[in-house]
């Protein structure tokens, strides 16, 4: 079953204790192999990359299905050059549409167009039944409520509100 | 303190609950933001993307510092055009060399040189220290357990043993 063991490598290659490294360690595997599995089954299924799902999702929930470039970005947590080379991708996939802001010139918004929300619609059931078999459905209630809670504290910790933070949605 | 308020998207639009989503939600963003992090972190200590020095560090845990690529791929979940890619920037910076294996013609070794044994040094208390900041320094000594525990579960989920498993190294 256990495809890779875990050695206990010396602590001076890497700074890490033991125990901080066997944590640190499934952590990399998993997060590549669960990227790496969406991915695959994201390209297969709907041609698109996982990074690309998000950004629809995203779109589909906001009001008028549609959204600035900026809140794009920060929302998804990508850079905005990332960000716009996959909007360029989805807009050549009919998927998505930049409109300029009326109010302000400098703002742009992403529409996600119907063919991206009908997309979304026919791709959303499989994405699920994907998360749940490479994560839900292997954890108890107790370890499903600890991971949000593990990843919550993480995911804000990493995105200080100080002014001047290195944040990818802000280069 | 929160810079992104978690809102709960009507189900239909990615068919989790909004239980899973919460969690989904957290998960992606930490996971996008860590590799953002010390991908950005290395890139600027030590000119080497994130996945790179987890190739350094697995040589330098391998006797006589080497290992075969196919094995480097398995032991980082990475495909091995991605590996092989790689393993050339790091043959450029001198950090690595490949070695025929003499056993074994279709065989080759990966080896890190005494050069990339020295970048390793210089890079990993860094790289440790950033790694603390981000995730243990935040979280409970029961939630460092914990999420070495979940990680595990979902890493070794991943990885089935079938033979024809859709796995990143065998590509």
């Amino acid at each position: 079953m256990n495809a890779s063991p875990i050695s206990a490598p010396a602590e001076e290659a890497t700074g890490l204790t033991a125990e901080e490294q066997y944590v640190w360690r499934s952590y990399m595997e998993a997060a590549t192999l669960l990227e790496d599995r969406l991915d695959r089954w994201l390209q297969r299924d709907a041609g698109m990359p996982h990074v690309y799902y998000g950004l629809l999702v995203k779109l589909a929930e906001s009001p008028r299905r549609r959204l600035r470039m900026t809140e794009l970005a920060r929302y998804t947590k990508i850079t905005r050059s990332r960000l716009s080379r996959a909007v360029t991708r989805l807009e050549e996939s009919g998927w998505v549409r930049r409109e300029e802001c009326p109010s302000d010139k400098r703002g742009q918004f992403a529409v996600l167009t119907d063919g991206g929300y009908a997309v979304l619609g026919q791709t959303a059931l499989g994405h699920a039944a994907a998360v749940r078999q490479a994560v839900f459905d292997r954890l108890t209630p107790e370890q499903r409520e600890s991971l949000g809670e593990i990843m919550r504290i993480v995911a804000e910790g990493l995105q200080p509100s100080e002014a001047g933070a290195d944040l990818p949605w802000l280069r």
